[in-house]
């Protein structure tokens, strides 16, 4: 790599050395691996079940799929998708397929069969890594392929925990992960180091699911993913030989980048197929875990489980990273209790995963617990690999006051920023503008420079010319002890435009009425932010949890239709 | 930044975002001040004496200082030099001079003035910054520049804290810094943002002392600077809000780098003008100090000082960092068992410093103590940034058998290798082979893969053909109890060709006699490897605690002649 720099005369003898093959390597993920095998090979890596691998034996199983890829006919930059669960293969994943040269495409488990073809599709999969349980779901799209004389070489995951073996089609070869393991034969000379001509080159394709339409697929590359785990690791101050319990789908932005941060630590990664508390709970106590992430959704049903221990260890804190929604003060307080730190961060798919966080503050301490809980569910200030994350008026661009007041749009720059969403240059231009990645989720600024997210521009509603943040509602909500999950959407209304409609999943055993759910908000919040509906019922949630508001907006259309 | 990447078609409309202006930034540890200030307004940055700031404050200052820097007339990737000790206008340094612009040259506070002389022309100097203890030994070269028509502006620290008060000449224009921090009122919004236009553009010039001839300029850049410090935030996992106590030289590699590592940790750096054991303990006492570095020659100091506690402290591991040479087993044991945890690292000024590390393993703390100090004074493995750290055989380049035995030249390739020598393409070119920065120095792979340092190329004595490490006769010497300081040096032999000669420095209230250590040696190393000669005395030492061989070597040649 040379470089058109302007220097003063002095540096010119050494414009040859600048980027030479000794003191420029393009930065990519898959070195934490290369050094943690080198550095701690008989350490831990990967406990599932009965199965236990070292970092050496990681690294080995992994250049052994490397090699598989390649004799299948992977070529560079070529797709792999996986369509699996958190077992150690989707894990490995995160490594074989860049050291093939190829590009990682982890699919959402719980997309229909229509997407999951879409996906296939439009990622261009050369080959498919999927979980027997999952194959179903993955069939129509394969078939579909085979049909517009496209190749695609499958490879199942027949994972003996798995509860069901379903039956395997006859029309489609299919290669047993297993077998390609046994059937490669390497030693250490044959290792592949991974090809990285460029550290922009990419990593992977992440899909986001939009809110209507086809999803996207977010770019990631080498240096974005790289950054990541060093900055997650500064920013959460990540130790020597973490115990990750992965309850993170590795689907979701790479599993928020965790698999190479945890590599880099030289961590012990815990897999688990499925998030169940009384499972999750055991598996804590017997691996001693230290570290792990989720949803606010999984927080919660850790905390209301009847399974939840009082302490969960004795002689450790468990560190909990949470995304996705402002975890409600009371799951957040239960949590902490029991010895779980929780941080909460913010991020999305375009950005590699979390760019916020809301790190405590020394003075936080002395604060009581509401307070601290209110202060934790912020979204924070920016990770050290976020160069900036700013809150501005979105016709503007002008940052707005640090008030906690005045809204604006959540806009970030940095090296992990999504290239671009795959073959779809509209919305890659629609996203970038004027130096700047657009998030598209509202947020105000604190005086003490937190930021606080606040809705998605669209899930804003304007009633009587008032900005109601469906957010701020749902906070109240769940202040209720009888709610479990809550979502507020507009609903039109003839005199004020819109007006808020409240749905509610009521926790087990608990009831509540409309007129005593709307009495509880008032005394939480304004009395023009308050539902003017309440529905009780299930809520309709995404593969990751995300409440499927355009589901709920749809709902309370026909409610006024 | 554009790239010539060639990817598959599917990723050609990706290809105008790759690199913009939203998913790029050049990497430079300038960042970490920036984020700091803003998470971590108001925790400490900088104690020093009663003075105390915040790293708002410290930024502040910083901004203060650049803009002033930029007033005297800096032009970009012009050259500040700073001779001064640890206080906190040297580790300002490290941030406004590059947020001006410019290139930050520290310079080794015991240089005599002839060589600063020629490191302020060859470093071609627009400012320096003195301390005022300092000046004096700058006089020189100042008139020298002026007398040949160069500009040069000086700024004073005028150090309440120094010992003296020297006079100041009346011939040159002087600035105090706290006159221009005092007269350089600004607000936020003249904050200037750092201009990294290309993240390997230089960022420092370390000047490294060749064991003859002048010294030499190593060239940093903000990529790699950026990158030591994550990597030595991952590898060393320094915590959150570290304590970090700057006793390395901040002349001295920056001081390892940790200048921009504790602010990225949002440290509170505990700066000190002079090592002195009894105050260093009152210091790490006061503070509550978690982390520091220094040369073996400090763990002597404070291991064998009359005010070395029991105990460092009764709540808290003190982490300790050490490079230079083999720390002695026994200043070792003494310091762990004081409660400090030692790391042994190894690097050169041609690496921003440290890229080895004797990380511990689970394991090691079921061997015994000496078992323990022997693995801990091993230099290790590679650090998190390090690509590669390799032990060759220097004629055919093949990686020596990983016995413990064989030995070979430490060759690395990484991000944190320097771009160059200045001004210097014959050494530069030297230096920089097949793909290889050649460290010069000589070691054995031990089967655990840990690197071990035997010597410098030049340090080696060759004795019948037999290859003998200087540094193994040192570590016999150091084992006997009334040795303080030691160094074997080669000897011309008529017989033998070389035969290794000793220097020994008695620990206080201590005797021994010749033939007494020539025994003693015996007990522990190959006959064969015993000094044919012992000789008692000072041992002539560099600025920053090295052993200056090559006055051994002229002292061995005359005792021959």
């Amino acid at each position: 790599m040379k470089t058109d720099l302007q220097l003063p005369s002095m540096y010119d003898s050494l414009k040859e050395n600048i980027g030479n093959e000794a003191n420029y390597v393009p930065l990519t993920p898959m070195s934490f691996l290369s050094r943690t095998a080198d550095v701690y090979p008989d350490h831990p890596s990967l406990i599932y079940g009965d199965q236990q691998y070292t970092w050496s034996q990681t690294e080995y199983r992994c250049q052994q799929m490397a090699h598989a890829l390649k004799k299948l006919g992977l070529q560079a930059h070529e797709t792999v998708s996986v369509l699996a669960f958190n077992t150690p293969e989707t894990f490995e994943a995160h490594y074989y397929v860049a050291m093939a040269g190829g590009v990682l495409n982890t699919i959402n488990t719980r997309l229909d069969e229509a997407t999951i073809s879409y996906i296939l599709d439009f990622a261009e999969t050369k080959v498919l890594i999927v979980d027997r349980e999952l194959l179903a779901a993955a069939v129509p799209g394969i078939r579909a392929l085979k049909e517009q004389g496209k190749s695609i070489s499958i490879i199942l995951i027949d994972d003996p925990l798995a509860l069901t073996q379903p039956e395997l089609p006859n029309d489609i070869e299919i290669h047993l992960y297993d077998e390609l393991l046994s059937n490669t034969q390497i030693t250490k000379q044959d290792y592949l180091k991974t090809q990285v001509d460029n550290e922009l080159q990419p990593l992977a394709i992440n899909f986001t699911s939009g809110t209507s339409g086809h999803p996207k697929g977010v770019v990631y590359h080498h240096r974005g993913s790289y950054l990541m785990a060093l900055g997650t690791i500064a920013g959460w101050a990540v130790p020597k030989h973490p115990v990750y319990l992965y309850t993170v789908p590795l689907f979701h932005c790479n599993g928020w980048g965790h698999a190479w941060t945890m590599t880099a630590m030289a961590g012990t990664i815990i897999c688990t197929r499925s998030i169940v508390p009384k499972q999750i709970f055991a598996l804590m106590k017997q691996h001693r875990v230290t570290h792990f992430g989720g949803a606010p959704i999984v927080l919660n049903m850790l905390a209301n489980s009847e399974d939840c221990p009082d302490k969960i260890a004795d002689d450790r804190t468990i560190y909990c990273m949470t995304a996705g929604a402002p975890p409600p003060a009371a799951v957040l307080g239960k949590m902490e209790n029991m010895g779980f730190e929780v941080m909460h961060v913010y991020g999305l798919t375009e950005t590699y995963g979390h760019i916020l966080q809301g790190t405590p503050q020394p003075d936080w301490v002395e604060a009581d617990a509401a307070t601290i809980a209110e202060l934790k569910a912020r979204q924070g200030v920016r990770f050290p690999m976020s160069e900036s994350v700013q809150v501005v008026n979105p016709k503007t661009g002008v940052p707005v006051n640090s008030d906690g007041e005045e809204m604006g749009e959540i806009i970030t720059r940095g090296n992990t920023v999504m290239t671009g969403y795959l073959k779809n240059p509209e919305e890659s231009e629609e996203a970038f503008r004027d130096g700047w990645f657009w998030s598209g989720d509202l947020a105000v600024v604190n005086p003490d420079g937190y930021i606080q997210v606040k809705d998605r521009a669209k899930d804003i509603i304007i009633s009587g010319g008032e900005n109601i943040s469906s957010v701020e509602i749902e906070n109240a909500l769940y202040k209720h002890e009888a709610v479990g999950d809550a979502a507020v959407v507009a609903m039109a209304d003839e005199k004020w435009g819109e007006t808020p409609c409240a749905f509610i999943e009521l926790k087990k055993g608990f009831k509540a009425n409309e007129a005593e759910i709307i009495e509880h908000c008032k005394e939480h919040i304004a009395s023009f932010k308050k539902p003017s509906k309440v529905v009780f019922g299930d809520i309709p949630k995404t593969a990751t949890g995300k409440i499927q508001k355009y589901e709920l907006r749809h709902k309370a259309k026909k409610l006024t239709d």
